[in-house]
């Protein structure tokens, strides 16, 4: 066993060198020292450089981010309209890369084959966590170990798979894990909290039949297609890919993304319906995939012994899926009404920095609860968005409500860029790559069929019931914005042991890069060629939406809220919606034309019924809107409901001001015809009237006063 | 020498556990897992349980944070002023330490001793940086190695000290590196970039002799006399410490921190020239110890071979010493410029997020770019945050200015309660704590020691020269605000490989908690005590100072300026300082106040001079204030000056407004005595009709047009 010499093997691995002189200076100076000093100091020497040369890494992606930026506002000012940001990273981060690639020069990776010292005793399951390594430090007598020898510690990393190809990871890469702990995460929550939540819960039953059914629909298509067509590929590569990995494949590469299109659908003030279909679709879609992916990945793992379908372990991972995708929307839910509690029952308000630490703190910790108890913390930051979006956002004092949203907007800009130039960079310095073109062009007309799938079919299944159908002229821009983004690829890189792995990442990355640069950039062009109408403002979309209901419109809403009292309980519940974010007063639109269309389609009742419980109980519990839970719940809960309401919510009804909004809203809901322009003005005087009472209101002494003159 | 046995041997790690029952559920499930599965799942799930426990530190962390801030609520509404938020930081994580390390339970952390495979034959310098081990990974048949052998790759460490103790880091604690790279950067740079700029460059001349001549002097003294100490020590600790260790010890203990003692001022808005002393000196002595640190180190490693003192070995450090600290802030300052010229030449400024973006990636760029070239980053983000306040700042749109404000407010907040939290809980849970009553005591009274003859003695030194004298009350109340903090804890935990080194860390973590708990919770009542004026506002400190200099007032600006246009030049470039964050109106009357008081002292000329230069030049050149260099450069280079002056800068001069700002600063400078009430009216009216200006300066076309006119 012991028979055969294994000197100290030097690997070639191609590094991320720039040819600045910073760096050869540094080899030559370690190189200097070496000579005359003993071994710490050189690994003194080696571990500054170390630190040195991440600093670099991390300098490029920082100076390719500041490119991006100056050259977005370039063509933002000359009114660049083929070219957007996200495409511009992915183009610059591949330039990049090539430099990188082939400017480079080699580095030197040392390693060294080892074995238990003595007798080894395997009376482990597990390969121990750390290695002790005993290394003689002194040159000069290097036949005497016990003199100079020192005991160093190696840590655990991971199986090694080519022991042949000698490849090492490069430094310009990350842990595949940091996009998922790091990077998608600000986006995701920014996805949430930037929600349009008028037009997201109006077009609710859609976005979730295109999220969930859709991308399960797409996932499972582009799987079996493309195992059938890798099977009859004639190469090797027919025998690495399991029917689990194009799965994988396909759920991975089913999730659209909602940056660049998105970003241009901003810019072009495009049609709002379509705007949320797409962002609803996209945001939720990565949350669907990245869980399923996770289910895949636990079939084969941990379920299935032989590989293929086992009813079982299917029905396991299913229940996999539901349980993490539920369990994760619930912990973000909670997180998020939590931190409204928080900031609805302490007057923290009243330091807004106080206020703006704990929004973000409570926010990351929604995340790092759902990983520490393995659910999908993408997913948890998603729904805890929402709800501080929804809930918390109320209760945040002016600047805490500026301050988060715009600190979120930035992390969200500056991560998404980076993923973008980080898929530019690695498809040249990410060592795991497998070209494959067979599997690549499959995989692009595959990924173009999922997408087909979840879009067409189900629009047809959606108009049977839908009141405002999806024409089709929609239909073609749904399918063609179905670009592929940052989830894709954070999946795609987070596996690549196998060759069929790394030949999925290959497919993937060029699919994300061609679908955001091409279909990114053509997007403006489809948008004319299409007929979609842009520059639409919301206020004219508002106004269109109640003549399009206002058939069904006054007498159903009198019912569903049981007589004149429901009605006005209705209406100035609808007020607590002014201050929701980006589209402050869209949301008391929302529930009144939600309880104006109840006969419309089914979802549209799912979505009232939420509506009226939210207005109901969710609000007055967790804001300061009215009613207050004294008005909604039973006469006996009223030692509870007296503990839950704040003499805020109470004092606001005292007001004036409050009596005003009370009685335009009674008249919207009486005259539904006239009242249309009457309410657009009236929101946004409320709005503004709103602030007002809130700052008069902000004096506790007052408050108190008023509070005990009401019992 | 293959011949004892050598098996797999298991450390018992005391493992920061919470008693959660999510963790042993984790564990459960691995161990069932186990059973069933083979190594890889094992593994797998051995992976997952890392990440989930590396979710729970980080979440143990922003909980302590998320409590933190809900407490310093509830003690600003109270208004407690006996404990400040980093006082309850630090007893927050004191508490949750303690219940970690005592609640927690054992986890087996297994490693084994190996040996190269083969013959040995160590032909490198370096131990390797992987190992590559096998394993085999079916139990059953453990004599057939080669079928079941898996190969995997360990990453090499660092040096194992105590092989008997088997202690290894446990994973509550966090790499010090963290502290250098992410915690104290946004630290560092907000407190630069919230300097406030007029007292801070009044006070120069002492704030230098403090930072830079008191830091040293302590640092030495405390060296010394820690070292004569230890070596009076009976207990074997006097063997282990070397004269370098102790002066180490000086460095890093001399550094006070700005936050506590700060936070507290200003709530109280003490005298505003005390608070400049106290924060100048202690933003830069950070600076200063960091560096010298680094140099001391250096010493020890690599120019000295015995330990003790050699002249060419102290010279080397020395030059170190001034090379580092003066390149590092020679890069934060050029980086800051260049942001400057970024944004003062494109228009950026018209998408905010963009601009925001390009703030923050620069300002992170310079950290990143000082640490690729050796140099020390933190040194460097702390000269950038002043340039950036000094000069881009007043080129930023009005939503940026507020934007970044808020962001390094929030960061800076968030940075300082994580380090003081860790702080606290690292005083149970960091293994490599070293107690040792006889140093700790002395440390202490070292460490009051040094606080003494930073103070006293340079205060006498300064008192001779210096006009507004510093008073004994103020003497005292700059010895009590020494409070240790961040940098002095970074420092100590960074190294810890030697028994002196961790009797270090332990003694300055107690110095920190007692200094921050005790001194920052009495500062209150030594502030009443000493009788230093609370409640200052800044604008009559303004006024009683222009009473006070205004013996020596107009007529000597007149002569500095060059008669009537050197006047006005330096007037109306004063205004250019309109905008400085924090403190908008300050700067100017710094320039104004540094030109009349000239004869004063020495430190005030070298102000002055930087001052003129500053304003003909610089700001000119980096924003768009006027005079321009048209103006103020030879008429020689006139193209230069031209292709350097932005229509802006030029049209600037063409409104009405601007005549108003130029008559009421000429006003002032003719009737010094008369026009200080004029003054502090015109500085905020300026204020605000400047950003009209700037407003109706708007339109590109306009100034375009103007512009032509001009030429």
């Amino acid at each position: 066993m012991h028979t055969h010499t294994a000197p100290v093997r030097r690997t070639q691995v191609e590094r991320c060198c720039w040819p600045s002189s910073l760096r050869l200076l540094t080899v030559c100076a370690l190189i200097a020292g070496c000579s005359a000093a003993d071994t710490d100091i050189t690994l003194d020497a080696k571990a500054t450089l170390n630190h040195r040369i991440q600093s670099l890494d991390l300098l490029v992606f920082v100076f390719l981010l500041a490119l991006t930026v100056l050259t977005i506002w370039l063509f933002k000012h000359h009114r660049v309209s083929w070219l957007h940001e996200t495409g511009l990273a992915v183009i610059y981060g591949l330039i990049v890369g090539a430099i990188i690639r082939y400017a480079g020069t080699n580095t030197t990776l040392v390693h060294m084959q080892v074995e238990p010292q003595g007798i080894p005793t395997y009376n482990a399951k597990l390969p121990p966590d750390t290695l002790w390594f005993k290394y003689p430090v002194n040159q000069t007598n290097a036949t005497k170990l016990p003199e100079g020898v020192k005991t160093y510690a190696y840590v655990f990393r991971g199986q090694v798979y080519d022991i042949e190809e000698n490849e090492i990871d490069l430094k310009a890469t990350f842990d595949p894990e940091v996009f998922f702990n790091i990077i998608l995460p600000p986006i995701i929550f920014y996805a949430g909290y930037s929600l349009k939540k008028k037009y997201f819960f109006r077009n609710l039953g859609a976005i979730l039949t295109f999220a969930i059914v859709g991308t399960t629909l797409s996932a499972f298509l582009i799987g079996g297609v493309m195992y059938g067509c890798v099977k009859l590929m004639p190469n090797y590569l027919s025998s690495s890919f399991t029917f689990l990995d194009t799965l994988y494949f396909g759920a991975l590469i089913s999730p659209t993304d909602p940056l660049t299109i998105l970003a241009i659908f901003h810019d072009l003030h495009v049609d709002v319906n379509l705007y949320a279909l797409v962002f609803g679709e996209s945001v939720l879609n990565d949350a669907v995939a990245i869980v399923l992916s996770g289910a895949i990945q636990n079939y084969g793992e941990h379920y299935s012994n032989t590989g293929e379908f086992e009813t079982t372990a299917f029905l396991r991972s299913l229940s996999d899926f539901f349980c993490i995708f539920f369990l994760s929307l619930l912990i973000g839910a909670v997180m998020g009404c939590f931190t409204a509690l928080l900031t609805k029952f302490t007057r923290v308000r009243d330091f807004p920095l106080l206020e703006s630490a704990l929004f973000v703190l409570m926010s990351y910790s929604t995340f790092l609860l759902a990983e520490a108890t393995e659910l999908t913390g993408v997913v948890a930051v998603l729904f805890c968005g929402i709800c501080q979006a929804h809930y918390t956002y109320n209760n945040l004092s002016e600047d805490s409500r500026q301050r988060t949203k715009q600190i979120f907007e930035l992390l969200n800009f500056l991560a998404e860029n980076f993923i973008f130039s980080y898929i530019g960079v690695s498809m040249f310095t990410f060592p795991k790559h497998h070209f494959d073109a067979g599997f690549i062009i499959t995989a692009f007309i595959c990924a173009a069929l999922g997408r087909a799938v979840n879009v067409y079919p189900l629009s047809w299944l959606l108009n049977i019931k839908r009141k405002p159908k999806i024409s089709s002229n929609f239909q073609h821009m749904l399918f063609f914005a179905g670009l592929r983004g940052a989830m894709s690829f954070a999946l795609a890189i987070r596996n690549t042991v196998s060759d069929a792995r790394q030949t999925m990442l290959t497919a993937t990355s060029l699919i994300v890069i061609f679908t955001v640069i091409i279909q990114g950039g053509a997007a403006n062009f489809f948008l004319n060629w299409l007929k979609i109408p842009v520059g639409v403002d919301d206020e004219t979309e508002q106004l269109n939406n109640y003549q399009v209901h206002s058939s069904d419109g006054y007498l159903q809403d009198v019912e569903g809220g049981g007589g004149g009292r429901g009605k006005t309980r209705l209406s100035s519940g609808a007020d607590s919606n002014l201050d929701t974010p980006l589209d402050g007063n869209a949301a008391t639109a929302t529930i009144a034309a939600g309880g104006r269309r109840r006969n419309s389609h089914e979802k549209a009742i799912l979505a009232r019924i939420w509506g009226n419980f939210d207005t109901k109980y969710m609000k007055p519990l967790l804001t300061h809107s009215r009613p207050t839970l004294l008005e909604t719940l039973p006469v006996c809960c009223n030692p509870i409901a007296r503990l839950l309401t704040t003499t805020q919510q109470l004092t606001q009804d005292g007001s004036e001001f409050r009596r005003v909004d009370s009685d335009s809203d009674i008249c919207i809901d009486n005259d539904t015809g006239n009242g249309l322009s009457q309410d657009g003005l009236g929101v946004g005087r409320r709005n503004s009237i709103n602030r007002v009472s809130i700052r008069y209101m902000g004096d506790t002494q007052n408050l108190l006063a008023s509070y005990r003159n009401l019992e």
